[in-house]
């Protein structure tokens, strides 16, 4: 879509049409909530309003084959389209784990159509025993908006030795498994599922320590894998992490072919390695940069490489994150030095409405360069990320960070002396000059 | 306190003496919450707590002499304190305007002790008829307080022609004006009191077209100036502008003096020009260069120029600014082009709690570097002008921003898609390349 509307609004006089399999596909980040918070389902659907309005044409078809030679497309229903250029934004597919019994009926993977989320839906609020397969984001989120919005049993079970293992440091995971914990959930990390049980329906699953926990609803949510068939069957490059090949300017290897989105190659950041990063706001920066550079590189835009900004609400509390953590750094060689803060998210924080800001910041240990950021505390930690984002993006350092100029009020953030943004920068900085504490 | 504390974790072996003539300080930007929304006003006390924990000695006295030659200071109580190196940081002075009958008890300046507010907010109680000269941040803010906690009949008298005019663009203003009637302010714009009558007591105000409106408290917030006796008694350089004038170290014009916040001079981002920006912020900033290289520049640390980010909530709804306006374009002659953008601030936008969140960016035409942005909407506005406010002090180019990848949320953000603070940049982008518009 944003592919599409870019594209539009820089070659106003080309015609652009939008392939698209799902016809009532529901906006994505939100699928979670579509289960309590979302009153009615059709809310969040994902509607063709703005290609319309901008003269986009749109089919609901399903591309079958690419002939590059020909430039063209074959759909289901028989036709065939001929393309001057063509963009790739084919996305992922949930991956389901190949467990003795994950076809059983009861078992759900997520699928982003409003018909199969309905279904999903009422499977949720009626069942008394659910069991979540992944504590990433879609797992936890899951798990926080059922256990709070039901009184159904939800287990969450993840192989690595925390939630959200890969998006924070162990202490903010630890503030998010409280979360869970406290509104009832029940977590079983370190562990794998090694049968789902049932034959006609799940009746229960059994983990590799033995454990079998009774579930009449099992929601898988273990990541998934890019959907790049169309274009491994044309000859076009894939690379080893199983991504659609795509230079900086998400051309791939084929001329007049681009690709974005969770079927293109990611190169993270810092390293340029490919990275497993699938995030909305990362397709949307690359359709950008495929719409606009579609018809020649007039403007030089290059994506500089994936930070793997994102942010989530667990309990009522938001936890975000943004670039390196410390994990991060230890596994890819990164030395660092990290700074820590605390202080209200409103002042004097008394306010009502006030609760803790948590920022966490990483930083080269030489250079003194933004890594990286992590944040929990109240619904404003949605916003102060992209001031993170931002900063990795635009290489800032620590001494800039430091005595960086912040806007602040009573009502809205911490105080000017103490916002944890500023003042985690501080710690930091305090470290580098090999100082044990500062205030 | 900033500049004390951070001398202290920078030098940890020189004694740090900290002289305050209120001992009853309270936390000055969350004054006007001190009337309702703080139900306890010592909930506002800026404590010593800080300083006592880092070992920074506090003395409550008045500094009535400044000797430079022999690096003393004389206290109100007689006393005399010699120092190494001393740090200005005396504020500024709530300005009284030179109106007939200023003095008629019943009108009240803003100050910054327990005791004038404990007085005041009993006052603000009891009123029922209350005249605020000024639309600034603080006239906006107590009009905005005492309108929605109590009954008295508000009004406001301000002399440009928008309130927060030198703040934000007139659709901002509107926006904010418009809340404020809705909570039945009564506004008086391009209007300067001429007289306020009573004697004993206030019992009405007098506006220039002649109007007479009847007031049993009076409130002033028309602003203020830097408190530079001290300094200009001792023949430091005063600016034009009636600062203390400061390098961009933070150093006076007299040898192991600095000076810091509301009474030292600021230089605008910019154009370098003097400007009366007067923020917690920015001192906060500027209390930390001079804290880390009061003892010499061993860090290469110097204020940029200001930047003046500042946030408010008027009536409920968020407003932030941070750099040019394109009024303060047209007045400095900035060629400029801005980008706006509305969407609302969860995804989808039925979400409980949905607010539109408005963004305006204003770049410069050839360049396209970011000089100013303003946002008005739900809380998370606090925060996300600091991604604004960092951008521009790391002079962000609107082709960077349009490509920026950001954390979005159904829960915390708007949609990745239709973020306005990408949006705003990518609005500005077609400007720039000529065209009418875009998606």
């Amino acid at each position: 879509m944003i592919t599409a509307l870019t594209a539009k609004s820089v070659y106003p006089h080309r015609s652009v049409c939008l392939i698209k399999d799902v016809g009532d596909g529901v906006i994505p980040c939100a699928i979670p909530y579509m289960i309590h918070t979302i009153p009615d389902p059709n809310q969040n659907i994902m509607g063709c309003g703005p290609l319309d309005k901008a003269e986009i044409e749109t089919i609901i078809d399903k591309a079958i084959a690419l002939n590059v030679e020909e430039k063209r497309i074959d759909l289901a229903s028989g036709q065939s389209i001929f393309y001057d250029r063509l963009v790739l934004a084919t996305g992922m597919m949930p991956a389901m784990p190949p467990v003795t019994g994950i076809r059983t009926p009861g078992v759900f993977g997520i699928e982003k159509s409003l018909s199969a989320m309905r279904t999903l839906r009422e499977r949720c609020r009626q069942a008394e025993r659910i069991v979540i397969l992944g504590g990433g984001f879609i797992g936890a989120e899951f798990a926080d908006e059922i256990a709070r919005g039901s009184k159904a049993e939800v287990h969450v079970v993840e192989m690595m030795p925390k939630l959200l293992y890969f998006a924070f440091d162990d202490e903010f995971c630890d503030m998010i498994q409280q979360s869970l914990e406290e509104a009832g959930v029940h977590l079983h990390l370190n562990q794998r599922v090694v049968t789902i049980d049932g034959g006609e329906q799940v009746r229960s699953v059994t983990l590799e320590d033995g454990e079998k926990i009774p579930a009449d609803l099992v929601i898988v949510g273990v990541g998934g894998k890019p959907n790049v068939a169309l274009a491994a069957e044309a000859g076009l490059r894939i690379t080893a992490g199983g991504s659609i090949w795509v230079d900086d300017y998400m051309r791939t290897n084929a001329q007049a072919i681009f690709a974005v989105g969770d079927c293109a190659l990611k190169r993270d950041f810092f390293t340029r390695k490919e990275v497993p990063v699938w995030l909305a706001s990362t397709a949307t920066a690359e359709a950008r940069i495929a719409g606009t550079n579609i018809y020649g590189i007039r403007v030089l835009r290059q994506i500089q490489g994936t930070i793997a900004a994102f942010s989530t609400k667990i309990g009522g509390k938001a936890f975000a994150s943004a670039g390196l953590t410390c994990r991060g750094c230890g596994q890819e060689g990164f030395r660092w030095v990290c700074g820590r803060s605390i202080a209200p998210d409103r002042h004097p924080g008394t306010l009502p409405g006030a609760m803790p800001m948590h920022v966490k910041l990483v930083f080269a240990d030489r250079a003194g360069t933004l890594l990286g950021g992590q944040a929990a505390g109240g619904e404003s930690v949605g916003e102060l990320i992209n001031t993170i984002a931002v900063g990795i993006q635009k290489q800032l350092n620590v001494r800039e960070l430091d005595m960086m100029q912040i806007a602040t009020h009573p009502l809205l953030t911490s105080a000017p002396t103490v916002h944890p943004l500023i003042n985690a920068a501080h710690m930091a900085l305090a470290k580098l000059r090999g100082q044990a504490s500062c205030p």
